[in-house]
């Protein structure tokens, strides 16, 4: 029988809207703390295949969520590609990359290897719900790359993409290479995919149109025409790229909290996902549950919405409150 | 002779675009480091009325821009209304609020008379360019007292506006206060008034409706019937709730560069301001004249347009370059 989730994004007849949520394997759990100590190293812990399953499978467990996605980083390709990653207690991830676009390696479908079996393994634990594979978009990691790690603007960044010396042979290869780390996940059993594009949000609109959009468009092209799962996208600064994404292959847009999605979901023939403000979660629940009731009903459309958070979940949110989330949202009916 | 700013908000007839810049007598400057160090204590800078006098004058002096803003802090009208305000080097404003709605003092427009002087100041000191007066955002200024300083998510702000326990009689009280305090630097000679919302970006598109265009759209309308000024509106995160400031009586919509500037002025009848992104400024001569030209030549209109970045200037760019962004402006026949 098919999932509530896929359903979902193809239109079709639900009783309930699906849910999960963005980081609901994190740090804001007791069990993930407590697997989390079983490796020193993020990195390692995140190839830690039979760790990483049981991360995985935590929100199914304890939550209940309508879709699993494989615990992993955006940044592990980056790190198959030749550069070094790494992340330290606190800080955001360190990237140091040389620089030279021609000594980066090409992917695979089976580069990473630890990433499909996490699939296999997640896919293999339970039938219940689909699995979602993931990777972030070429210009999000290409950023990382430029920036030697986050950044709160992308200063480095905008100036060596409109300089243009390695950026269009840069953003070529990531376009590759994530293409083929999609291909090993979807042959693995990934049921749906999504793309982060987390930091595309501090580009100015003219410039998401012409340095990212001119990437992203081909690149979700390729991947429904050769992987054929549903995509979704998420990216932050939602309101800013809308317009440009109507046009994108992609079957779902997950949008942050500052985008009118419920204006959007009228007009754009599209099944969208997010946007639940996750500050929201730091209230008591009386006030979550008038507030996510008062978000449903708002929903436009009996179907292609899924339920999600407009960002991640903070690792000092209350895990009996995002339970509470979760099960308000699963007892409303469409 | 009507200025050329005032002359491009009414939609009369330009030779070329107005220029000025957000923050435009800044650290950036070495005349205004050099002033600065006149006073160890920001405030104390900002309430010394010829250091400001001369700090506003700077930019018109050195840049020849078509606009003087007067040099001050959006803070100022909080510290007058019994807050304690305080800047430290380096950090951001520490704003100390005991969370009395009832024992905050209710302004006049003599209150900010140092501000008003300095307006006077400006005004005395030159005939050539209109005089800019300002004030932060009600709902901005709001976050201040409740965050007790700068917020990068506003996290308590938003739980202090979602229970509305003294959400709604702050915000009564500073849209009152801010009202008079711009009647003040209008009397005092301000030509246009600009507001500052920097921290509405981090609302739900639903939360702006709700909790800031509630107090804002009146805001408004009081300062344009009662004031009699062009009124300018600036706020970060613009694409988000550009459909919403089309009701709203402000003659100026200043925006940042996350948005479609270009195409909103083909369907929204106002002027703009904006909205080149600032990081333009940390690149070579060139790419820069490249990039501005570009941006000017996709203008649509010959008029209703002032020249601006998407934010201000930030204290590492190079004098020389913005001067060079200036005279580029200046130097672009409509």
């Amino acid at each position: 029988m098919e999932s509530l989730l896929l359903k979902s994004i193809k239109g079709e007849k639900i009783e309930r809207f699906p849910v999960w949520l963005m980081r609901q394997a994190g740090r804001y759990m007791k069990e993930y703390r407590e697997l989390r100590q079983k490796r020193e190293d993020f990195l390692s812990f995140c190839k830690d295949v039979d760790l990483a399953i049981k991360v995985s499978l935590l929100p199914l467990e304890l939550l209940e969520v309508d879709a699993v996605i494989i615990f992993s980083d955006i940044l592990v390709p980056v790190e198959l590609m030749g550069v070094r990653v790494e992340f330290k207690d606190g800080e955001g991830p360190s990237v140091v990359w040389d620089g030279v676009v021609e000594s980066l390696k090409k992917l695979s479908f089976n580069s990473a290897d630890f990433v499909n079996e996490i699939i296999m393994g997640v896919k293999k634990a339970q039938k219940e719900v689909p699995v979602i594979g993931f990777c972030g978009a070429p210009f999000t990691l290409l950023s990382y790359m430029v920036e030697g790690g986050g950044s709160k603007d992308l200063r480095k960044t905008k100036l060596y993409m409109w300089k243009e010396e390695g950026y269009n042979s840069l953003m070529t290869l990531l376009v590759e290479n994530l293409v083929e780390y999609l291909r090993g996940q979807v042959l693995a059993g990934a049921d749906v995919v999504q793309v982060f594009d987390t930091w595309a949000m501090h580009l100015s609109y003219e410039d998401y149109k012409d340095y990212a959009e001119t990437y992203l468009k081909p690149f979700f092209e390729r991947i429904k025409r050769e992987l054929n799962v549903p995509l979704i996208y998420f990216y932050r600064g939602s309101s800013s790229f809308l317009e440009v994404l109507k046009d994108f292959a992609v079957d779902v847009i997950s949008v942050d909290w500052t985008v009118d999605m419920i204006g959007s979901m009228r007009s754009i023939n599209k099944a969208f996902q997010g946007n639940l403000d996750p500050h929201l979660l730091y209230a008591d629940e009386g006030l979550i549950s008038q507030k996510v009731l008062e978000f449903l009903r708002c929903i436009p459309r009996k179907t292609k919405y899924i339920f999600n958070l407009g960002h991640g979940i903070a690792p000092d949110m209350d895990f009996h409150k995002v339970k509470f989330l979760v099960n308000l949202v699963k007892s409303y009916r469409v």
